[in-house]
Formats: C-alpha cells, structure tokens, sequence
C-alpha cells in the first residue's frame, strides 16, 4: 500500500488516503518521496481549474527522494539513488517530439497528478525517462521546486538562446519569479525584477535582480519602453500586455509561463516595427531538467522555501491560495 | 527639378508635380527611376492612414532604376549601375542596430515616402547604404515590388530559421502572399495557401503553394490543426487568430507582416501548451535585401506584376484599392 494525501471532490481538503498501486509497471520507478514541492497547479488541479482533475486526487509533482524500485525494464537508475521527478510522470516515447528530445511536447504526456497519484505521499511512481538523477551538491530539502517550477522558469532560456548580454525583466516575483531572478543572475544577465509589491525590492535583489520596477506604478513601465531583450512573465493574472511588449528594445521576446486564462491582446504595430515576438512554454524536456539542475548544482541556486509537515499539508495550501508563502513551499513527511 | 506625382492631401489623386531636390548629399544616390512598384503602404501613406504623410506627397518605394549621380561619399556604387531601393532610404548608421546590421531597426530610419519625395517620379534619392545593386538574371520590369514587399515576405524566413522541411502556410494570397508562395517554394517547404478567394486556387498552386485552404471555411481551418511549422500572414485585417495558433505544430511561429490596426488577441493555452510564438516584422536590413534578390536571381522568382505608365498612376492606385490586382502593380515612365 501507499500513504499518501487525497482530496475526494474539488477544492475538498486533503485526507490520509491508502491505496494499492498494483504492480510496478515494466518501465517504471518507485521513489520513496523524501520531499514534496507544493506548486501553483496543485491548487489549480484541486480546484479542477483546468477541466482535467480526477478524484480521489494526490496532489505533489515537485518530488525529492531515492529510488525504491524499478521496473524490470527502467534503465538508467539504480535503486536507492536519489532522483527527482516533475509535472511530468511519462510520455509515448515514440513519436516525433518524444525522439526529437521534446518530450514535454508530446501528445501523450502523463501528467504527475493527472488520472493518477502524486507525490503528496510516502511513495510515488513515474516512467525512468522523466526521473532524473538529483546532481551532487544540490540540497535535497530544498530541491524539489525545481523539478517543475525550476525548470519552467529556467527552460525559455534555452529555447531562446538568451545570452549573458541580454538584459532581462522577469515580472512577478514569486514561487516562479524568485527562481527566475537566480537563474538569470547566474546566466549573467543584467536582471530587473517588476513586483506589484514593492516590499519585495530587497529579498529581489538578495535573488540576483540589479534593478527593481513597482509594476503596478505605470509612469515607472512608461520609462522601462525599449529597455529589455527578454522578458520572462511569471504572473497567472492580464497584464498591461502592451507595456511589457513596449518594453522590449527591437529583437526583444516577452515569454509567458504563467497560466493566464484571458486572451492575450496586443497592437501589432509594436510587435512589427520592433520585430518582437511573444511566446509562451509549458515545462522543460527530461534534458532541459537535467541542465538545469547541473546548472544549478553548479552556481548553488537553491529555492527559497518554506518547509512544513505533510500532516500540515491543509495549512500549506491555505498559505498558498492566499499567495503568501516566501517563496516556496515543501513538503516533508 | 525632378519630374514625378504627387497628391496634395489625403487621399487626393496624384498630379504631376516638379521640384528642385536641392544638392545631392554626401553619402546620397540619385537614381533614375525605370520602373517603380505600388505597393499597399502606398496607398496608406497617401490616405495618411498611419498618420504620418506629409504632403504634397510623392509615393513610390519600390524603385528599380539606374545610377544617375553619386555623392562625394556615396561608397560601393558606380555611374549607371542598375539598383533597387525599398521603403528605407536611409539610418543613422552609427546606432547599435546600424552597426549589428539590423539598419531596419533604427530608430532614425528614413522612410522613403515620409516626408521627402518617392519613386514615383524620373528620378529619386537615398543614402547609399540603402541602395542595392541589382543581381543579373533579375528583370528589372518585374523586380521592383521585391524592394519592399519580396524581402518583407522573405526576411521572416531568415528570421526564424525556417528550414525546407518546414510545413509552411501563407495566408492572404495577394501582392506579398503571391511572393511569400514564391519564396517559400524555392525554400524546399511544403508550402500551404490560405486564401479567402477559393478562385485562387489554381494560381496559387501555379506560384508553388502544395495545398490551398479557404480561410473562410471554418471547418477547413479546424482541420488544419497542428499542420504547420510557420504560419505568415501577409493580411491587413484581423483573422481568427486563435484558429491559426492551434493550426501550428508544437514550437510552431505565426509571424504577421500585415499591418493589422486592431489588437491581436490570443488565448494563452494553445501557446503555452504547444511552446509556439506571435511574432512580426517590417521590412528587412540592406544584407537581408541583397539575399533575398541573389535568391529571387538563382531561383529565377519574379512578381506576377500588372504593368501600367505613370500617366495611369491614379487608374493604378484605384485598382489596388479595391484589392483587385494579380498581383502587383508597377508603374514605369
């Protein structure tokens, strides 16, 4: 059996909840959870904000732990490393994305807490390629974030090619942004962080950020135009779309990675004199994971968390819903 | 003097019209005019749609001409050498975009229709910089809307990358669709036309487009979902832009290159989800111009044009603004 928490109907509060997995399946790995980061789309998920929640739900998909089992066929790790595993539990592995090496891409993906259990107990299972060797020198109580937060802030980095010239805004500053702010500091950017809570300027610059705007003063966004080759928006609430697109310099891309479910609208004539592009990204592919996570081992970038009991599990939540937590919370038996 | 057409006030017909140019500049060419593209920002220069005409206002920007005269300083050309000039006329030079070769992303390009005189005229100048040789093997009676719509169809190419197993839309088949199809073809893709005008099939196929879809046809564009790498839209009003996000493949570009007025509104999901971009551009660099026209040369790719004599200027500017030319129009004296 496993323990783990479970809510059994939308928004419900999280229960002790046991249950059989059944057999380990051929390709897969059993982590024994260490630790468990709590991210935005667990709340998202117990709400069934996204139409795609089945219940009982175990929330969790930020896991820490070793491995316990394997699969007679899961290749690559060996029982008892430790390893971390992210929004993503598997993929078909055989379709164009999957082999080109995008398998966040794939149409097929598992999602860690869609239609099965999550991390939020004392063991948790995934297909071996989305579970991926925790680097040494990467602190396993503080790890855990990275796994899907990390990896959502760190991977538009790549896919854009951003250099260590470019200068970056990264809007929002919370679970996602203060990760951000770290990887952009380490990447060598010049860093400004926009925060609709100016009480935030210090710990920002304490993350890496050089310079820090009110985003919710609009003279102070008016005097940011032409001034960003890459903006990173964190936020999952309608921004001033065409300020932050003004604020781009010629070339500049504002990316998206917070879930915002009204329409994007912006003029196109700032997008077309200053060739500009916005985008948006899910996760990062089990390689975008993996150099993250060596990215980070490397410059010490470790998540500012807050670390409850999983018997606190309830209280963990409600500090979340209310956007309180600095700057992220984890989980721990 | 110089000889051309000018109109007075918005959206007044064009008369003939003389003026002394003054001294050619140090770094200026004086072009005489053989031929000169009408292009759609011609006609919204002339109704001061953008807000910026002065008048009177000579249009014409799309010129294919000889080397008349050269200033002192004016480098790289010779007396009589046949060249082509677009919507720029000249930039600073000395900015970082200037000096990147991104001359187009100026912040003090010269427009040149805006505020001095065009090609539509027996003689026109430029800044050296912003006049390109003409390579053999182009025809100089059909090469002129190159200048400005061809490299605004083709820059995007470059842009992103796009690579010959590239599924590739282009959307609106008219003076820059018709040249994108051109282009896109030569580049290897399998290349879709996306046209509201079904008896445009045919043509369309003729210009090197493999599939042809009616964009008025919803159900059409719902089975086009998840079809295309890059999507241009060379249209100049606002399409279902969501319909043409979901119609991408994962990581897939829409790029715009029509100058719609209303703002583009998109839902995030799709966006996210498929890791895909919203992006435009204008018109291209000096080094982009030059490719495209080796390329158009190698690849034997001219404008399907209507030729009319500047005498019919206004019979021409009539019958494009009722978007009824195949393709495009030149002008020659």
């Amino acid at each position: 059996m496993i323990n783990g928490y479970a809510a059994t109907e939308p928004k419900g509060t999280l229960k002790p909840f046991a249950f059989d997995p059944g057999p380990l399946g051929d390709t897969q790995v059993e982590i024994k959870v260490e630790y468990c980061g709590l991210c935005h789309s667990d709340l998202s998920m117990l709400d069934n904000e996204w139409g795609m929640s089945q219940f009982p739900l175990v929330p969790g998909h930020e896991v820490i732990g070793t491995v316990a089992a394997l699969g007679p066929h899961a290749r690559g790790l060996t029982v008892g490393q430790r390893v971390g595993l992210g929004w993503f539990a598997g993929s078909d592995l055989t379709c164009e994305w999957c082999k080109s090496g995008n398998q966040h891409l794939c149409a097929n993906t598992v999602g860690t807490i869609v239609g099965r259990p999550g991390g939020f107990a004392d063991r948790v299972r995934a297909d071996a390629a989305w579970v991926l060797p925790l680097p040494e020198g990467l602190a396993p109580e503080t790890a855990g974030p990275l796994m899907c937060g990390g990896v959502t802030v760190f991977n538009p980095l790549l896919l854009w090619d951003v250099l260590p010239t470019a200068r970056v805004g990264v809007v929002g500053i919370g679970g996602l942004g203060h990760m951000a702010l770290k990887f952009a500091h380490a990447w060598g950017c010049e860093v400004t962080a926009f925060s609709s809570t100016p009480d935030k300027e210090a710990e920002a610059k304490g993350f890496g950020a050089d310079h820090f705007i009110n985003s919710r003063d609009p003279e102070a966004l008016k005097k940011a135009a032409n001034s960003f080759d890459f903006i990173l928006s964190t936020v999952n609430a309608p921004l001033d779309w065409q300020a932050y697109v003004e604020a781009l310099r010629p070339q500049g891309h504002l990316h998206l990675v917070g879930v915002v479910t009204q329409p994007i609208a912006v003029p196109l004539f700032p997008l077309l004199a200053g060739q500009k592009s916005i985008s948006a990204s899910p996760t990062g592919s089990p390689a975008a994971i993996a150099t993250m996570l060596n990215f980070a081992a490397r410059h010490h970038i470790q998540p500012t968390v807050e670390t409850y009991r999983f018997s606190e599990i309830n209280d963990a939540l409600e500090k979340l819903r209310h956007g309180k937590p600095r700057y992220r919370i984890v989980l721990k038996p």
